[in-house]
């Protein structure tokens, strides 16, 4: 049991900087990735659909893996289907990007004063809010819906001078004196964002901590393994990459997230 | 016959642009437009996935009004669907959006030099260079892949310093006397770049004339009509929403693209 992989899924290739950090902090591991890239992005889509695309997307893993533990490695998956995903697969250990994420800011925030930068659909579902409050009541949040920043990403523009003025232009309001906000944390509430982080470091104050998403999640699936002793033991670590559509594109954007350079024959079609 | 409305469809808020030009041209028409949002973007998808988007997308506009002309007012639908979306509905007057901005492009041109700014999706899929060539074989096609337009036009950042900056990175290299290309034609190949015409305009010399698909697909309708006599007499003009998903987001951003604000109410939700 506790040689068999990780699932992890996302609706497309954001969520490879989730898969990064778990291969960073857990070394010993193998993993299988599915990018539901059918129908990818799911922040634009309904509650409802949300709900049936991750189910169908976490139904598919096991079709084509046994796996000990399963990673919603997607924001919107995570603030909307997390209870559906978890009912559907019940006594399987489950871990979110919200939950860790919102931990890990409240942990870190001296002040409470705590600002999200997420994509539209995850600021409007309201779900890094809600978490947050239950750990800090008192907390005062600030969002700011970036969904730029994924177009960036994708694009491979992450340091030049589209991408500096775009962080501006989304940050800088968290440093004017007048603000009511003065954060001291910064929580990262997208799995694209992690690519922009040295741009995201120039613009904003060193007094406010960036607090990623991704690097917490990880974090929390280390604690989780070791609680239930499912760490593996095996010499031999794999990862494996699912996809619902184009390998190709999958492949070609990877490198932007990931860190490594992928190859189109890494990358395996798989249907519902 | 020639009182029922024209359909109209894409992946979602993008060919509003393109209804917004029908509208402008053909005041007397009634139009039934269907974005198939619970699918978007088709830009990213394979070329099977997205016939098979598209011919679903045909037969749900059949499925809810008689019509009497289909418009394709999405690049990626146009150039790996228009054939099987033709063959599905034979009979049916069928205009996409590639075929009448190549002949606007090619009609403008007095060098054949011809830029064309669209999706990363649809310059790999080389429909429009096909489209041009097949007009004029000895044309030079210059293409930009330019992403990170459809994200702004959709954050509504149309004429910001981000906007600007992301302009001048895209569109600065065919200003440039050393480069081998020196179009005297910008083809706007994406159905929410005309959002972004002020900031295009700006940036580019007042040398090269700017051809927009939307507008060349209005005049294309219009002749068509014309000619087969299918011209609405009715008093009475509709246009009709639909969407296969978040009919709110829908009505927000659509904004943006048809330049006049859309009521939640007015957007209708239907299913496959």
């Amino acid at each position: 049991m506790s040689d068999l992989p990780i699932g992890v899924f996302d609706s497309g290739v954001g969520g490879l900087t989730v898969l990064k950090a778990l291969q960073a902090v857990l070394p010993q591991e193998s993993f299988v990735y599915l990018g539901d890239t059918a129908r990818l992005p799911y922040g634009t889509k309904s509650p409802q659909t949300i709900i049936e695309y991750a189910l169908n997307a976490s139904d598919l893993i096991f079709k084509h893996h046994p796996i000990k533990m399963l990673v919603i490695a997607c924001n919107t998956a995570s603030t909307l289907a997390y209870g559906a995903v978890c009912e559907k697969h019940a006594g399987l250990p489950i871990i979110d990007v919200v939950h860790p994420g919102a931990q890990a800011a409240v942990s870190t925030s001296k002040t409470g004063d705590i600002a999200v930068i997420a994509t539209e659909a995850t600021v409007l579902s309201g779900g890094y809010q809600a978490a947050i409050k239950a750990l800090n009541p008192k907390a005062d949040i600030h969002t700011i819906s970036a969904g730029v920043f994924v177009a960036l990403a994708e694009e491979g523009w992450v340091d030049n001078e589209v991408a500096i003025t775009a962080a501006e232009h989304y940050l800088k309001p968290l440093l004017h004196h007048e603000n009511k906000y003065h954060p001291d944390c910064l929580l990262l509430g997208c799995t694209h964002f992690p690519a922009l982080l040295p741009v995201i470091e120039m613009v904003i104050s060193e007094k406010i901590a960036i607090v990623d998403s991704a690097t917490a999640t990880a974090m929390a699936v280390a604690k989780v393994l070791s609680e239930k002793k499912l760490s593996s033991s095996s010499k031999q670590q794999s990862t494996d990459f699912l996809v619902t559509d184009s390998p190709a594109r999958f492949a070609r954007v990877a490198k932007q997230f990931l860190g490594v350079e992928l190859q189109e024959s890494d990358v395996h079609l798989v249907g519902f």
